[in-house]
């Protein structure tokens, strides 16, 4: 028996089946992780069909929010009640081992379970709309324009129940073993991560407004 | 009508629905998408439940190749003739406008479907590891102890045949326009690359191999 914290129930769906000790179900670990990804995968499907599409995301305590132009596939899918599948991945570097078989990737990985409803309350939407900017820029919010009516009409938001949720992660150096830790060849990690560069001001600017705090440097995850 | 090439036939599977105009069919824009990306995620269905797993991938000429531990639910299920889709996004920066709604990231992402079969010929599994691991991590075969028969027998390998692809692409600066440009606040556009970092020796190495050309540094897109 696993000792570890489990929040959310593990079943035949959101069990890891191989490399189990990589696997993780409790909000401390999974939801940190959805946190940090700025892109989230969607799968779905329609008549026995997968489909991906990537978008970003925002949690919301239990709920994952996604929003696009009205009419979408993947949107109306979700208002109809049936179930997604969110995946969510964090590359943190290469794993290059003495061996073929043991080369890997050292990541954080998270795939969710769960289905959820349209926002269409129009304060609760501009509350969403909120949410998945500051997801992606804390303070940005304050700073713009909001959505103003046409623009809420257009845009459909979901929230999804986070129902069933998997964090799957590897970290550290190769995994050899044995005799091939003396076999002839440099062996070791190269990390991976995404470096936010200096912001680059729009061209279409004509007045020089003050490159706000948020972006000089942006970064991932969020200062706490 | 388009005029951009199509070697995809674009159906109501892949054919792009918001955003037109960042859709493209051909295989000049879709296949160095997905030989920079480390990271696929593959969708499919199982009794009409959907499912979506991250994995690493090569394509090998309109094929690509996934690999993993026997007994996967994901490859018995391609195994089993079955179609699935694999996304890839490579997030490129984040596209902060002066109004919430064109709030957007530049990326370049693809999704594609198809179906295929596992590779059992030990000399075709050994061809297809090697595609996977020089995808990762060029001339880095040539340096490794190969996969032992035991290995071989370990892992799985799956060709998927690309039957339809589509890649969708933002870059530049925000889409604000009228009289949206002149809000009061800064506008542009945040890089955000991967930037592989110094190689990591593994401390369980003992004698000072020399670090290879490949990761010193390491690049992605891989040097042509």
């Amino acid at each position: 028996m696993s000792t570890e914290p489990s929040d959310f129930n593990v079943t035949p769906r959101n069990r890891l089946m191989r490399y189990p000790k990589r696997g993780h179900y409790d909000k401390a670990t999974i939801y940190p992780i959805l946190d940090e990804a700025l892109v989230c995968q969607v799968g779905f499907a329609i008549d026995g069909h997968p489909y991906v599409i990537p978008t970003i995301h925002a949690r919301l305590g239990d709920q994952v929010l996604l929003h696009g132009l009205k009419g979408g596939r993947l949107l109306e899918h979700i208002e109809a009640g049936n179930t997604v599948c969110v995946s969510v991945t964090l590359l943190d570097g290469l794993v290059l081992a003495r061996t073929a078989f043991n080369h890997s990737m050292n990541y954080r990985s998270v795939v969710l379970y769960g289905s959820g409803a349209a926002i269409e309350e129009p304060a609760a939407k501009l509350a969403a709309l909120e949410r998945l900017t500051e997801h992606v820029a804390p303070d940005r919010w304050r700073d713009v324009r909001p959505p103003d009516a046409k623009e809420l009409k257009m845009t459909t938001i979901v929230a999804i129940d986070i129902e069933e949720a998997t964090a799957k992660i590897r970290q550290g150096p190769p995994g050899d073993d044995g005799e091939d830790l003396t076999y002839p060849v440099w062996a070791g990690v190269v990390p991976l991560p995404i470096v936010p560069q200096p912001p680059q001001t729009d061209p279409k600017q004509t007045i020089a407004y003050p490159v706000p705090a948020y972006v000089t440097p942006y970064r991932r995850p969020p200062r706490a």
